[in-house]
């Protein structure tokens, strides 16, 4: 039995005295902790030794006591078992020694036995569960598709995947086999995840917000939502489309359970969109934690106030910067914690 | 007398046979010629020589055939008249010296005597105006202040200005002196722009997408509110908040005759938001262009039936892309320039 259950429930919809608070990318970079196990190891050995996973991932929930841990890894994990071999260049980020340029290269890209190819994931999940002790929920995680077709194509990080892009407008057909492989591939890696005990999963479709609407509805939404159906049926889905506004309303019917949204939409614009039957993720500036504390407090509260405290699970609107100092996100972590409305309304 | 006036019967919503057509940084880093010119002239060369500023300004008319000249300059340029020391890094992009990290910073901003320090752009004008012989309007523009002052704090570009909007959540006081004084020198500049034979101007708020919607509405709105109901006394006032949704329907009231939209909205979707009195320009994902003929052909014509052929300006959502083919660009003008709604429902 979990001792902390805040973000199951808030999934489930159940009534709560304050929400659950964690944080995208908690786990990594903005932690002296994690970097000096930079330092020793690189990152894929991080991401492949499940004693390291398992400690990384529970940094935050020591540091921090954050409501949910979420495993330590990276969304571009499963291209290596589909035969792209990635390279991580430490400061530089990603870089795939052949990406997807012309509709045959799809060819080379196979749907991969996940349980074999990604049994150090598991593992780490493993490790990490018994680390945690039911202290908090794990979060397993995936790229969605779309995402994971623009760094196929870049080939490396981009501030706009303009090539991803264009392949999708130029060779569509090519673009939907890819898109079928990622999705067949996510689906089994996302259940062997449930399998090895992750409490709800959370699909990062980080890149959704450079689509025109029309290819998102094309190229993105059903495959998020294939990807979501299956997996609702094991566990609670949260769905991370950033970038996305009108978008969100047909991401209401998928089956997800929640939805994180990113901080260029008001709360107010996206429970219109979403609807009352869906929590809501989100959605901090994570450019506020680089102020004070008496900024990061207020800027909190009043999130939370717009929000509600039911349906609604506190984060970032986007992943932590590096340079954030760890006290300011001890302080955003505890200001949801201590969140009462009654307190806000004798303070204000 | 000019001889193509279609972007100025545009913009004042007069009946038009076709829309008239031009890209943003059409008069750049696409043009083999231009970079002929970059390899004998540095930026800053190019920028202030009014012979320069006029042939470049011209190459998109003479090449492609746009219906509109956009002046050949950089948003950036007003940084050094308010005494900011801005370096160019060919590749690299802008590299500020002294950026402004406190609030104190603030003090060593100065509202210049525009006339005398930006001179040279007036000048430029002048000569363009000379060159071009009235065959097309001429467009000048300046940079928004909040995308200004995301330059001034970050120091260089950046994927999404995080020490800018730091900067704003942390000294609002020291952001809001920072934005009125910007906000002063631009409505000088302009107006200068419009005495030396503008026809009509642009305003970029490059990274307005950036902000929250309460911090757009907080350090965006207001001052680009200023500027358009000052300037649109004098011309007509084309507004471009890149990656703005929502917040749209508060610029229909802002006095200027078009607002510009990005890919990541549907023409739809702008029209309901800024309604039927404005022109809307856009929004074809400038990725589009690195396809082949028949992609680019059906995605433009596509974009003109949504949008309708009045009240409308066909652009691309953002900058063209220094990747871009040259007859792709040329495709695109050409399509719209042909285009018939007769046309397109026998093709299709």
């Amino acid at each position: 039995m979990l001792q902390n259950d805040l973000l199951l429930r808030a999934l489930n919809g159940e009534c709560v005295s304050r929400p659950p608070v964690w944080m995208m990318r908690q786990a990594g970079r903005f932690l002296p902790a994690y970097q000096k196990l930079r330092e020793q190891y690189d990152f894929f050995t991080r991401c492949q030794t499940p004693e390291l996973v398992a400690q990384i991932t529970c940094l935050p929930v020591d540091v921090l006591g954050v409501d949910a841990a979420i495993l330590f890894s990276d969304i571009l994990v499963v291209l290596p078992a589909m035969g792209i071999e990635v390279q991580l260049i430490e400061g530089k980020g990603p870089w795939l020694v052949n990406p997807v340029e012309r509709p045959t290269d799809t060819d080379r890209i196979r749907v991969p036995d996940v349980s074999q190819s990604l049994g150090y994931v598991f593992q780490g999940i493993r490790a990490t569960l018994e680390k945690l002790d039911n202290r908090v929920p794990l979060i397993g995680f995936a790229g969605a598709p779309w995402t994971l077709l623009c760094y196929l194509v870049e080939g490396k990080g981009s501030s706009s995947f303009e090539k991803a892009r264009a392949f999708c407008y130029h060779y569509p057909a090519a673009a939907h086999d890819l898109l079928s492989k990622l999705t067949r591939t996510t689906i089994a890696y996302l259940q062997e995840q449930v399998k090895a005990g992750v409490h709800c999963i959370q699909l990062f479709d980080s890149w959704a917000g450079w689509l025109t609407p029309e290819a998102f509805e094309e190229f993105a939404l059903p495959y998020l939502q294939e990807i979501t159906t299956t997996l609702s049926a094991y566990c609670p889905v949260i769905l991370f489309p950033k970038g996305i506004s009108f978008g969100l309303s047909a991401l209401a019917n998928s089956g997800a359970h929640a939805i994180g949204i990113d901080w260029t939409i008001s709360p107010n614009q996206a429970r219109t969109l979403v609807g009352n039957k869906l929590t809501l993720q989100g959605n901090l500036d994570p450019a506020v934690l680089l102020t004070d504390a008496h900024t990061i407090k207020q800027h909190t509260q009043h999130m939370i106030q717009v929000f509600g405290v039911n349906r609604y699970i506190a984060n970032l609107g986007h992943g932590i910067l590096p340079q954030t100092p760890v006290e300011n996100a001890r302080i955003f972590v505890q200001t949801v914690q201590e969140y009462t409305p009654e307190a806000l309304s004798t303070k204000s």
